[in-house]
């Protein structure tokens, strides 16, 4: 497991200044008092039907990265799997027709590789989406509230940015932000004319490519999202925003940002879930731009986040 | 952890004599000498293009199970959620706008809830899909071959039996059978006329009605699967077969069968799938039968197989 | 895993008012600033010589009870071992004399069965042993102070308190505190004349009785340690205090008492370990009450706690 | 978690021809047909009660080292703790005194760092000590039989045999072996005049001083045991037998040796447990050739192994 590389999000800690005065703590959903999934309420049958319409050559990608004990986590995360063959020590095997099986555990913190952020995983002074309170809910063995397990099943609109080819680069720096009018550039380049309510909004830089070539580079920091584009994006009641980075918010932080606060304007404050580590090269070479998305990530009770692999089809 | 009661499955090993004299133990893929997807090639964009046009409604179902310490699962199989908050110790919070965050970590056998048994799952002597010998991929700390990371994206079409409602029962009885006559009775009763290449067939049994509440029952047995209905679909080419049962197979056994036959005859045999736990029942009362069924598991590498939540949309 | 029932603890926790006005909760280290390892310090190499003149037949005892997935924990704790036979799939072995090996991994919460609490288990409010801040040391992949790997080589005085004995109970009734009365009577009871600076005190209760045959009960609450009694001991200097009980402290709590104030007491205030669920038994059988103890903890490093089991030898 | 480097031990594993004919692979203890604990039986009250007596100095040497992710380890072996405070999210703290504490977990494989091989670890062809066939005991979920928590208390006369010094080397070069002559050469030179029925022997090479300086060094070999001299201290009845290396066992193997057959003579074949990687500088520094050595290894029904602590008493 390689750590990424955090002194410049300490650095930023120890800088920044948030011109954001975050008094208010808690903000309660527009989904009413009690509800657990967000923006994934915009996603109705007529939004998924539409959704479907989407697909014109039936090509379906998997938006996974694979997760393993070399993949650059956040730390200290780290990630095991074990491989046994229960009750078949010495070469036994299961009757007559002498059935062998292989059995696999993960012994691994979850937020690592592809991830979808649940609406549990980020807080403000410990208030949490729809104003939960962590002593409230985050117990030990697992969320009682806001749990991976509560995601409704997920088929919309996937929209495709291509941050890359806007900003003309393989790998987009990174520090560089993406706000209101670098979001407009990329979608009227390829001609995406809106953002709706209950779409996914996905941004390609390249950053994954650095991915066990330069591991260093990859954890120290990402282009992403800006405050002023995570609140554009709200503004559109998206229901995610992923990317191809390990964290989908711009790092270092913007000068005045808090840490993560995209995050905490995403999550917490809005009801949007975020998708990290979406591998999204082949899509753009495709020009794949808008699409079905789909994804049921696992059901895992009380779980924060979840290891996950959307399947876009175009 | 309630762990499943075997005793039906250690008599049916001593007792079962199979008929069917397995002397070939090693089945050369028709995907070619380098394969390791098995049937899911035979999902091709054209396949998938016409599985969204079975989307008539919008509707989109999940059909993961919830996986937790009290799912009953194939012993000696655990698992349990941590929930933690790293560097927040005692109120702490990160930057000016207070950032806080849960985390969690998962110590578990992947085979618990809904699940995919991978191509490296089952095997004929220890020898695998296509030929892999175990000692050759099944390290400890991951398959070289046949992991779950190699699986494509899945996006086709879905055919729902409910043979609950063919056998005019809530729940059908443990050691059911589904053999062709069945699977054509049921198909008939739906109006389903065919099973072709890629299909990805789910019996509903009512089955997991009993879990939290009989959970000795649910693991006892089941209805499910016979041998010659696993030929019989590994003839149409399915690319998987599921069902809402623990392990898609009848339990007991069939009188001549092995333990576990039918899963050698799926995937080390014909290199399909098998969707564990796949909870159907909303999808039968909305008469959902033939549909667009996507999934992608998590890209672990090395794993046998992987906890799922497939998506239907009719 | 059985958890612990804790609505006893519950209910003492909303009712209970500590007499005890707990203004101070910085306790500086009687041992030097910069002490991690508390009364420890106590065992001289002169301490440790006259422990083993005790030694009078040879006899050893082993103190540890069993640790499994059965073993009642305190909630939300669980275990599980895991066996395998890493490159030895289907009967390989190693080289010309067929070496096999099985080999095996805990996932565990480490305060499961016996087990030694360190300096580092238990604050005041965020503030442990030494005057160490909870944020400044506890971080989520180890402890970076107090952790178990510090302890130095323990070999001192061990004294056994026959509580169940003195108080003619098979098994000491829970809620029964030990204090100073109850502890100097038990001493002259059985002639034990002094506790002196390094000694460790073990009370054996018969509790340990009631696993596997009441489990909820032994959860519910045990006989132990008042505070009084605890601050007594802190005055005669030792080194540990243990018994036979999960948690050594009087449960329900004494009234006025805080919750695991005996804790507090011991270990953030004087720096002095707990040994829990010690196996005492055959000790009071043979009357062995004053012997050598000797305790080598396991050296994780930064962990809190470790799974015990100490040797006394009479 | 750096893995050691088998290339050389993959190597002898080719080249190596056993001289000794294992025709026999099933070794009846000596013990009686039912044992489960070897030769620990050798120490009797009257051997620990000498051996107590070999105090002299009363000071107490702590023989393990740290276990954590970046020990050395045999691969695919893995390690890590997890610090987390259950309850106590976002600053709470339980009743009026504000308990607040730290609790561990441990996700790790046993053979990190010190450690004791119980007799279950190691095989010749899947039969294990005292004629017990591996499918018979080695269960997925702990060993049913010759678990380390069947251990009695180890309380027994240990001699340090100090290899450096006899070989005049900080380090003794890996690949050396410890046979007969070299083991009775370095008696002599120590004054050591007998090895005895339920002693335990450990050897001092220095090696451990490798530890995070060469880490590579460190796992591709070692000095320790060799065939003859395992027979050798077989015959004489040794307990157990450490040394300050990962394996014991001197590596690469020796000429005609098989691939840990070292382990093979000591544990099946005699019911001598091995001690790993024991920090025996400081007791060379001190001359404590021959002393009391206790043991007390984790009760964790049907593990392996421990990781361990064992404590010298001079």
């Amino acid at each position: 497991m390689q750590t990424l590389r955090i002194s410049t999000i300490a650095a930023a800690l120890l800088l920044a200044g948030s011109a954001y005065a975050q008094q208010q703590t808690c903000f309660p959903s527009k989904h009413g008092p009690n509800d657990q999934v967000g923006n994934l309420n915009y996603v109705t049958p007529e939004k998924t039907l539409a959704a479907t319409r989407l697909v014109t050559k039936g090509k379906a990608y998997r938006l996974g990265i694979e997760t393993n004990k070399d993949t650059p986590a956040f730390p200290p995360r780290t990630f095991s799997v074990i491989i046994l063959q229960p009750g078949q020590v010495h070469g036994s095997s299961l009757g007559p027709t002498k059935t062998t099986y292989n059995d696999d555990i993960i012994n691994g913190w979850v937020g690592i590789g592809s991830q979808v952020d649940g609406l549990g995983h980020i807080g403000i002074d410990g208030v949490y989406y729809n104003c939960n309170k962590a002593p409230d809910f985050a117990k030990a063995d697992g969320l009682t509230k806001l749990g991976v397990e509560h995601i409704p099943a997920i088929a919309t609109k996937g929209i495709l940015l291509d941050m890359a080819g806007y900003l003309n680069s393989e790998i987009v720096k990174e520090g560089t932000a993406f706000n209101r009018a670098e979001i407009e550039g990329a979608m009227k380049r390829q001609g995406v004319k809106t953002i709706e309510r209950g779409d996914i909004v996905l941004f390609h830089t390249g950053w994954t490519k650095l991915i066990g070539k330069d591991n260093k580079r990859y954890g120290s920091g990402e282009p992403g999202l800006g405050v002023e584009g995570a609140r554009y994006l709200a503004e559109r009641g998206v229901a995610a925003v992923g990317a191809d980075t390990w964290g989908v918010e711009v790092i270092p932080f913007e000068k005045n940002a808090g840490v993560f606060e995209v995050h905490q304007i995403l999550i917490p404050m809005n009801g949007i879930y975020i998708l990290e580590n979406m591998e999204t090269a082949e899509m753009v070479k495709d020009q794949a731009w808008e699409f079905l998305f789909t994804l049921g990530p696992s059901r895992i009770t009380g779980s924060v986040q979840a290891i996950i692999n959307p399947i876009a089809i175009k």
